[in-house]
C-alpha cells in the first residue's frame, strides 16, 4: 500500500470507525482498524464482531495492499496532525506515514486475522429521511434497557403497518414509541440499542437518506460514505401496543418547560425514595403538582398551572417522567393517566401529538 | 431566622461556599453549610477543618438565627428555583423554604456542633492585585504534588525578597516559579495546594484586590464578599532556588505553539515508555526536533523550526514539558539546559521572560 490522503479526510474517518474498535475484546486483533484500498479509495473499518463500521475516503492510490493498525493511537496520530496531505506507505506490517514536519512508523498486524462481518445477499432494501429518523431514534433508544438479562428488551424495534414506520424501545418501566410515515415495505427488525446509537453519531447533518438493507440475521445502514453493519437481535418482542391506553379519565395539558422544572426540583427530594414522586391533578386550582418526601431530608410540594380534566393521583419515577419530558419537542404537553396502577401516556398538545408518545409504569405509592 | 433573599445571590454564594462541604467526612456536620444572620446579613459558611469558606449576601431580616442545612440538596435545590424572592424561615431545626410555586422543607442539623475555625487575631496583612494573583496562580499550582507521603511539596510557596512576590511549586519532578511585584511585607507562608484551586475559582473577573491576613498557622484570602481561611502546611520548603540554573549552553528559540503540537503527538508514542521523549538542538538543520520510540506501537520524530544556540540531546517526560509549554503565555519559548543530567529551563523569549520560569528534571536516557 502507498498513496496519499489529506488529513481532513482521514481525520473524519477514524473519528467514526475507531470508536467501534474496542479496547476490552479478547481478541487483540479488534482494538486495530483495517486499512484496505479498493477502487482507487482507502476503505477504513472497525468492527466489535456485533457491530462493524466501514468509512471509505479519496485517495491518490501508488500501489494496493491491506494492514491492520491500533485504532486508538492512529486515531490520536492523525488529528494531532498540521491539515494537508498525508503519505502512507506499507512495508510488510510497518506503516510509515508522513505530514509535514512529522515522521512516524506504526508497527500493524496482518489483515489476514481480522474477522470479516458476513455480507448481506438476500435482504429487503427501504429507505428512510435521514434526519427524520436521526430525530426519532433520539427519542426513542434511550428507553431501550442495559439488562443483558433480557436480550430483546436491548434492542431497536422497527416494524411497519399500513405504510407507517414503527420505532419503539422499553425497559419494561417505560416505553416510546415514534411513528414515521411513507415506508411500503414490509418490516420488522430488532437492532441493538448500541448500535443505534452508533448509527446517530454517523447520521451528520448534511446526510439526506439511509439505505437499509436486512435480512433474518443482519442489517446494513448505508450512510453518505459510511455503512454500518449489525447483527439483528433475535428473539419476539413483546406485544407492546395492546399496553397503550386510548383514553383517559385524567389529563393535564402543561407548559412542557413547567412541568420538566417542577419535576427536577421534586427529584432533588426523591433521592432516597428510588425516585418516587407523586404528581396531583386538581381541577378546582387547576394545577398540576408534585410532591416528594424523604423523612431525613425533608419535603417538597411544587406546581404549575395547567387545563385538568379531573382530579387525581399517581406516583412515578422522577426520573422516567423526566426523560420523557425531555424527548417531547413541544411546547405543551399532555399528562393522561386512568388509574393508580394503570401507565401514565406524556405526549405533545398539539393534533399529530400520537407520532411520538411515551408510557411511564407507575410506581406502588 | 426569618428572611428574604434572592435567588440570584443565594445560588451564587452556594456555588462557591458548598463544595467544600465534603461528603467523604467522617463528621457528617461537614457535609452542611452554616446559615447564620449578622448586621441583617445572610452569611453561608462551610469547612473541611483544612480550608473554610464564608460569603455574607444582601437579606432583608424579620428575625435571626442560625442553622444548618445538607450543602449539596441546599445547592440543587436553590439553583433549580425560578429567579427572584426566596423566604426562608427556621422553625427548630427545620428550615422552610417559598419561592414561586414551590414549596419546601429541609431538616437541618443545630450550628451548635458546627466546627468554627480559629481567627487569625496577630497577623501580617498584605494584599496583591487579583488578576495578578489569579494569573500566577493558573501558572504554578498544577507543578505541586497530590503526594501526601511529602507533605510540603503538596503546597504552594510564597516568600518575598527584595520586593517581589515569588510563587513557586514543586512536585521534584518539576517546578513553576512565578514572579509578582510590589510586595512590601515579609512574607513566608505554604499554603495548601487545595485551598489556591478554591482561591482560583473564588476570584471572578470583577475582583480587583486580594487581601491576605497570616500568622503561623492560618491564612485568610479577602475576595470580595468571599472569606477563604486555611491551615497553612508545617515544614520547610526546600531551597529551589539554588537549583535553577542561569546560564545555558543549548538554547532554542521556537514557537510555542509548534513545540506543544510536536510534544503533543510524540507523546503518544511514548506511551509505553512512561513519556519519556528525546529532545534534539540541531545547529545545522536549526530545528528542534523531538523523538519517541515504543517498540510494540512504533516511533515518531517530529521537528520545528528554531533558533538553536548549540547542539544538544535531553530526555525528558512529555507530559511535563506540555504542561509547561501550556503555563506560559507567550508566543516564541526558550528550551534550555546544559548537560543531559541538569535541569530544563523554559520560559518565554521576551525580556521580561524570568518572571514566569518552569524546569522540568531530566530522565536517564
Amino acid at each position: 500500500m502507498d498513496l496519499q490522503v489529506t488529513q481532513e479526510n482521514l481525520n473524519k474517518a477514524l473519528a467514526i470507525v475507531a470508536r467501534v474498535a474496542g479496547g476490552r475484546s479478547t481478541l487483540p486483533i479488534l482494538s486495530n482498524v483495517l486499512l484496505k484500498i479498493e477502487d482507487n479509495r482507502l476503505s477504513i473499518s472497525a468492527t466489535n464482531l456485533d457491530i462493524a463500521i466501514t468509512q471509505v475516503i479519496g485517495a491518490k492510490v501508488a500501489s494496493e495492499g491491506t494492514l491492520t493498525i491500533p485504532a486508538r493511537l492512529m486515531q490520536d496520530f492523525v488529528s494531532s496532525l498540521p491539515k494537508g496531505t498525508i503519505a502512507i506507505k506499507q512495508e510488510e506490517h510497518k506503516l510509515h506515514i508522513k505530514a509535514g514536519n512529522y515522521d512516524s512508523t506504526i508497527n500493524g498486524v496482518s489483515s489476514e486475522e481480522f474477522p470479516v462481518m458476513p455480507i448481506i445477499t438476500d435482504g429487503t432494501s427501504w429507505k428512510v429521511p435521514a434526519q427524520e429518523l436521526k430525530k426519532a431514534l433520539q427519542q426513542v433508544v434511550f428507553a431501550a434497557s442495559n439488562d443483558e438479562a433480557r436480550p430483546v428488551l436491548t434492542g431497536v424495534f422497527m416494524h411497519s403497518n399500513d405504510g407507517k414506520l414503527y420505532i419503539a424501545a422499553t425497559d419494561s418501566y417505560r416505553l416510546a414509541q415514534k411513528i414515521v410515515d411513507g415506508v411500503s415495505e414490509e418490516i420488522n427488525v430488532l437492532v441493538p440499542n448500541s448500535a443505534m446509537q452508533d448509527l446517530l453519531r454517523i447520521i451528520s447533518d448534511d446526510i439526506e437518506t439511509v439505505d437499509i438493507t436486512h435480512d433474518e440475521q443482519q442489517v446494513l445502514f448505508k450512510v453518505g460514505p459510511t455503512e454500518l453493519v449489525a447483527r439483528l437481535i433475535e428473539g419476539k418482542y413483546p406485544d407492546y401496543q395492546k399496553l397503550i391506553p386510548s383514553n383517559f379519565t385524567c389529563v393535564a395539558e402543561v407548559s412542557r418547560e413547567e412541568l420538566i422544572n417542577i419535576t427536577k426540583v421534586s427529584s432533588l427530594f426523591a433521592r432516597e425514595s428510588a425516585g418516587s414522586i407523586t404528581v396531583h391533578l386538581d381541577d378546582e386550582t387547576k394545577t398540576i403538582s408534585i410532591r416528594s418526601v424523604a423523612s431525613q431530608v425533608g419535603e417538597n410540594t411544587a406546581s404549575a398551572e395547567a387545563v385538568v380534566s379531573s382530579n387525581g393521583d399517581i406516583t412515578l419515577n422522577s426520573r422516567y417522567l423526566l426523560e420523557g419530558l425531555q424527548a417531547i419537542k413541544s411546547d405543551m404537553v399532555a399528562f393522561c393517566f386512568n388509574g393508580k396502577l394503570d401507565p401514565v401516556v406524556i405526549k405533545s398538545v398539539s393534533k399529530d401529538g400520537d407520532e411520538y408518545i411515551h408510557i411511564v409504569m407507575p410506581l406502588k405509592s
